[in-house]
């Protein structure tokens, strides 16, 4: 059978393993997000990291995003190529081969790019001319995750006066992802930290505009953070891609979306109380940050993955579970589990609607 | 650029992040693999799902392989396209689509599947009979790993019999991973917990056999116990896979195979000591064995990795790495890395002579 056969079955007669969407609960999410952001100064410009699928950007810039922001140039081309004209690259695009894909890629939609190295913005800056386009540019501020981002402050503000100088490039605002503080699980702590990470990059901004500098845009913030950073004066955007289905690591944060996607799982295997053995190994679902959990059951535990088998124990000793029952596993990351399939089932109460390509998927370069 | 643009390059003048095979060290595996199993009655029959491109396989066979190892239908069907006949599926084929697609395999090519429960073979002989085809069976035995595999003993050969006894169904033998054992550190006790598991699959081929029924296979193995299983007293066949490669994880066996996988990495923000951020993140290389090695460097150490970043620190506080430049990662873990890239950079001394297309990549159902 095609995924495409399965559209109209129940979710139970779906080949497994398979990524299966709750529609109303997603569309829930999205549509709690916009909702959001229509009450306050800043734009939504959803991440589409998490899901990797036109379809779903589709819908969230429907809903009210403003545009669209992606990690890597492959994915770049797959929304472009899907239609989509308004996106930033929240990321640092380094190389030869990378920055001529990036020219090509912006004389076709509307592209702003991050910035955090000198070298760099010489690089962009020549090719730039070369391919006589204009290319907007963010300088990536580090306000406290310490990964990429050039120091906030006179860092920046050198950074900032490079790329307004640099012909080719328009310097159009910051950047600033606070990645360490999205997913902190107590609401005061993240609210804490999230307000540091914002002040230091708006005292950024300001010292940015008192040298004559004009900033349009102030990127930042990830779903555990919109409604810290979003409303932070002088944020304009916020980049949130996980609320879409709110895996178990980001369900700890208490923000208020729904659990939106599961793994649906074969029992291939079955000696019982501990070897419930699933096809839901590590080449289908992601365990950094936890193994996945078994939803609707508060007595299956998957205690254990290979590369193609899951391990669930039962802590009452007994199951009703047979060899080729399913079970629906709800990811710990989403992010990184997506990433491993090429389709989505989408599923409105209880039976396949859709089947979703996932055409960003392993677009890493 | 496309993948194929790169053929003569230089190693360091691909685009990043990509998977580079030393073709010189990794066929200097297959035939060291190869060689030893000239010598011993068992054959090789190499597992795909590590590299999971039918290029390699083909060259595995060609040294001497016994056929191939599959552990999804998926690759199955990857590999049956590819040209491949004889073909053991080192897994349980479960449920009504994955029983179906598995008859229209065993209709094109020459497949062995494992068993471990008695309703899955009523299932497997009712669609061989419905499809007229017999189909090989091994009957898969729990050797110590607690994963699938029926208990060695009277409870596999209950389960011989009843394969034995099903129309449309062949009883070949018996299956018995030591996947518990083939990763152990010390060759002492890998020895000695690898031939306790050898005892528990051959005593239970004996008890068998004195049933009246004939065992034609006895298939175990992995690269880990290759040499230890493998010339083993009535063992037939090693599904070894893992060192085609060897990955950081397997170099600690010590098993003497050769380091042939690196993930190519830009450097694409730097801040000395230890934010040295590569395009080397989840999505590219796996960490549940732990974090990547730098290949050639003893001063850098891999220290952490979001969705698209890894974070290297420099143990000297110095470092002449400058951004744009590149590195080679050995992944902790092969096959889960590979299985998020869809080619590999096929190089020798330097130079890309190929591109290997990953077709198996993410064939999970």
């Amino acid at each position: 059978m095609t995924a495409e056969s399965f559209i109209g079955l129940s979710v139970q007669e779906i080949d497994t393993p398979a990524l299966v969407i709750d529609l109303d609960v997603m569309e829930g999410n999205i549509s709690r997000m916009a909702g959001y952001f229509k009450g306050i100064d800043a734009n939504l410009r959803p991440h589409i990291k998490t899901h990797k699928c036109p379809i779903i950007a589709r819908k969230q810039v429907e809903a009210g995003g403003r545009g669209i922001t992606c990690s890597k140039l492959g994915e770049v081309e797959v929304m472009i190529q899907a239609g989509f004209t308004d996106i930033l690259i929240a990321n640092e695009i380094v190389g030869r081969q990378k920055i001529k894909r990036l020219m090509d890629l912006a004389a076709q939609a509307d592209l702003t790019v991050a910035v955090d190295d000198a070298g760099n913005i010489e690089d962009l800056s020549t090719a730039a001319q070369a391919a006589g386009i204009q290319l907007k540019v963010l300088v990536d501020v580090n306000v406290g995750m310490n990964r990429c981002g050039v120091d906030p402050g006179e860092p920046a503000l050198a950074l900032a006066k490079k790329v307004a100088a640099s012909s080719g490039l328009t310097f159009m605002g910051l950047m600033g992802y606070e990645g360490h503080v999205v997913s902190i699980a107590s609401a005061d702590e993240r609210t804490r930290k999230g307000r540091e990470s914002m002040k230091l990059l708006i005292e950024t901004k300001d010292l940015i505009e008192r040298s004559g500098l004009a900033i349009h845009v102030v990127s930042s913030g990830g779903s555990g953070t919109y409604n810290i950073s979003g409303p932070y004066p002088g944020v304009t955007e916020i980049q949130a891609g996980s609320y879409i289905f709110m895996d178990a690591h980001y369900q700890e944060t208490g923000i208020e979306f729904g659990s939106a996607l599961t793994l649906l799982a074969t029992i291939v295997s079955l000696h019982l109380p501990d070897r419930i053995i699933t096809d839901a190994g590590m080449k289908t679902i992601t365990a950094e940050f936890g193994f996945p959990v078994v939803k609707g059951s508060k007595d299956l535990e998957v205690i254990g993955q290979n590369e193609e088998h899951g391990k669930i124990r039962t802590t009452t000793g007994k199951s009703s579970l047979k060899v080729g029952d399913k079970i629906e596993l709800i990811p710990s990351h989403g992010c990184t589990t997506i990433n491993l399939h090429d389709k989505y089932y989408a599923v409105r109460k209880g039976n396949v609607e859709a089947v979703y390509p996932i055409l960003a998927r392993g677009k890493s370069t």
